[in-house]
């Protein structure tokens, strides 16, 4: 998934939720089986199931088969492999047995990003080494690691409680195209939505801010793409002869452009903030209150300075808040030296990230109006939206997200944080198709190097994603079950 | 040069000036020799003498000599073939011997566009054709027919005069390179500016209005040129992730763009209108009676409406008002689907067109400033001017311009009207350097389709061009001479 702001100073300053005793009994159970634990995930990784390379399709074939035989022997009673029109997925299903126990699907992919040891990777990517207490592989944290550290969590669960079967009905879904867009995932899902339907929807595909602080992402934004083409002369003319009498394209391009935010850098589109979900006092304390440090997060954005909608804090602004984005603009000439035209047609590319109450059907009604009453006479213009990815928000006082937060805090012995992510990914076709609320648990950190040479998991915190799982289960059923 | 506005109507309206009685002995004269003078120019034409392709610099500089040549046989006691880094000039000197005349420089050039049968040419372009009393070639009116009239007109002014010599100090100067932008033109005018020293700069590289609508060509636009370059992120970076928190420099082109012109179209770059010369009601006036069809205008334009500076036709906006248009806009990605960037930098090409007045280097020092107030923070501009041309304008009560046009009303028997250009040109390097007035002589039509296939000179236009030189050294010396 996408990257995740980094900029954290030393230490946390005040607990966010009081984190519950841990469990020796799972401390002792993860500590008995973590070799092996860890020989099976690197097994997995030397499997390069590299999605977007077509020469590695049968990789990422083995790589689903691998994972559903894995399950098999972990004891889920339901594995099959689904194929989609690209590259296979997992499903696996664990009942409960239990008419109370919710049910709660986990998400996660099992395809990787292309990685070459020329890439300025220190070793094989594809062939794992431990190292001062890390795990070096691609996939370690993105995302073969969070997804297999539920396999020893559930185990540890059932052993530690002496149950047979996990405390809520256990659904897995792993993906094998996320590299590479989900182009297919959303129809999988319509297709097998009776079989994926679930109470909650635990999306283990994220991150935490920092080593020493872990928190829980409670939501990611939407997302609205669209190209809008601008036509004026039916061909390039002479900008001596013509110029300054008809309209240019460019120009009216570039004015649409600046007409999409006001001077408060406020998106200026009429009913684009209809139905925002404002931040909350305690929301918007609760994102003060992470150790962010603007200038190592703009370090991080390779940016110069922070910019955006007046009255809300840089974090705000990248999670909560909407927002209007120029991806890409054209038109004209732009090779070397000039040329004296009024172009006949220019371009730009937009996307908008999107928050909770927004809905992306009505946003491109409102771009669409809005653009319209932007052109001038004499030109004609082209919009054209993609398909489009609604927002996800927890809310905070959801008993499954407190259920995350609660089995998180007792496996790190700290304080647990909220996070969001900026971005938007295919957690939100499993919220739309199924209906289930999505919380993501993940404990891959800024440093491990997503997309990026020398992807690694810190083995410190995989084995806490494990405890976490084996804590969660139960948490759940007991704190969430239905009335029997 | 560039095209002229096309979109008369039948007959023009009313007189303009009066036109002086025609000469029959110059008729005659011309009528003796037009078919010498129409073998001569055909064999001129069928020299390729295309300047922008170097496997046709030989046929340039055969051009040149060829020119050198004829106009030896005409009578010019002083012909030279100038080298240039690119292609030759001609120039040559007849002294008219009366210490009272004036000086005059003639303009135009002898390499021509390209053209090739294939290109749509119902004959080869270098093979003249005279056909319904037009004769088909490439230059045949662009530019080689409309300097070769000024060989047959100052014969005629011989011939019916009685003299040995012009009544002007008669110079002209036919460069090899217009065609592909005059790119040692200035530096030749430099080199040589004793020799081209003038009183008046007649240049014959432009058109009238129409067939039955004579005009001189009283100004062109300057032209200042710039590029700009706005750089944020140090790479492109993730929209999702990044998007609302830090500058986009797309956004800030489009912004800077939107910024140029205000609510009236005109351009909101402070001192950027700092001296123009507005027009005088006399001249909006003149404008106004030509016969002037705004949609046949916008058909020429490939246009779909006409836009412009508030308060102002569109004869106005393109002849008499300065400019600012995008000739070049871009930024991110713009291929096909969508990519969701915040880039790392966008640039746009703007020129502007200057008149009368306006100084390039105020321009540029308006515009630098302009713009730096224009980029927010954290984002770096870069800006770079190219090359700049001044504008020209002869005022309408300039004695050489009421020569000319006394002289084209004899040879047309009909009233002469006023137009102006829109485009730029190498004159102002004559203007600036030499310091002299520049006029236009041109006696192509729209319909002639410079640089297009079928290229041609109507015959009867050309035999005015002809008498009109014929007519011209004569009266400029008789009402503009100096005290002896």
């Amino acid at each position: 998934m996408s990257n995740r702001p980094r900029g954290m100073s030393a230490r946390a300053d005040r607990l966010v939720t009081m984190s519950p005793t841990p469990d020796s009994a799972v401390r002792t159970y993860i500590e008995q089986h973590r070799a092996a634990f860890l020989d099976d995930l690197s097994e997995w990784l030397r499997i390069p199931s590299v999605s977007v390379r077509p020469d590695h399709a049968p990789d990422v074939r083995r790589s689903a088969d691998w994972l559903a035989a894995k399950l098999g022997e972990t004891g889920f009673p339901i594995v099959e492999v689904w194929p989609t029109e690209g590259a296979p997925a997992v499903f696996a299903e664990w009942p409960s047995g239990d008419d109370a126990a919710p049910t709660v699907l986990v998400y996660g992919h099992h395809d990787v990003q292309p990685a070459a040891r020329e890439d300025g990777w220190d070793s094989d990517p594809f062939e794992p080494v431990l190292r001062d207490g890390r795990l070096y592989a691609r996939g370690a944290a993105d995302d073969k690691g969070q997804v297999f550290f539920h396999t020893l969590g559930v185990r540890a669960h059932l052993a530690t409680t002496g149950r047979t079967a996990p405390a809520v009905n256990l659904k897995l879904i792993v993906e094998g195209e996320e590299e590479s867009g989900s182009p297919h995932f959303r129809a999988l899902v319509e297709r097998h939505a009776d079989r994926l339907a679930a109470d909650a929807v635990i999306v283990s595909d994220t991150g935490m801010w920092a080593e020493d602080t872990p928190t829980v992402c409670t939501g990611m934004r939407g997302l609205a793409e669209c190209e809008i083409r601008l036509y004026g002369p039916d061909q390039d003319i002479h900008s001596g002869s013509f110029g300054g009498a008809v309209a240019n394209p460019a120009t009216a391009v570039a004015r649409l452009v600046a007409a999409l935010h006001n001077e408060h850098a406020r998106v200026a589109v009429p009913g684009f903030y209809d139905g925002v979900v404002e931040l909350t006092d305690r929301e918007r304390e609760l994102f003060a209150e992470l150790p962010f440090d603007e200038q190592r997060w703009l370090h991080t954005a390779k940016s110069h300075a922070a910019h955006g909608e007046a009255g809300h804090s840089t974090l705000e602004r990248i999670w909560a808040r909407p927002t209007a984005e120029v991806n890409g603009i054209g038109g004209g000439y732009q090779g070397p030296g000039s040329k004296t035209i009024i172009p006949s047609s220019a371009m730009v590319k937009l996307s908008f990230r999107l928050v909770a109450g927004q809905d992306p059907d009505h946003i491109e009604k409102a771009v669409r109006a809005w653009a319209a009453d932007q052109v001038p006479a004499g030109i004609r213009s082209e919009i054209t939206f993609s398909g489009a990815t609604r927002p996800c928000l927890t809310p905070l006082d959801h008993p499954a997200l407190q259920s995350v937060v609660r089995a998180m805090g007792r496996a790190f012995d700290s304080p647990v944080r909220f996070t969001r992510e900026g971005g938007s990914g295919p957690a939100a076709d499993l919220q739309d198709v199924l209906g289930a609320p999505v919380l993501f648990l993940g404990i891959s950190v800024p440093s491990d190097g997503w997309h990026a040479p020398n992807e690694k998991v810190e083995l410190a915190l995989l084995l806490k994603g494990v405890e976490t799982s084996a804590y969660l289960w139960g948490d759940l059923a007991a704190s969430w079950g239905h009335a029997p």
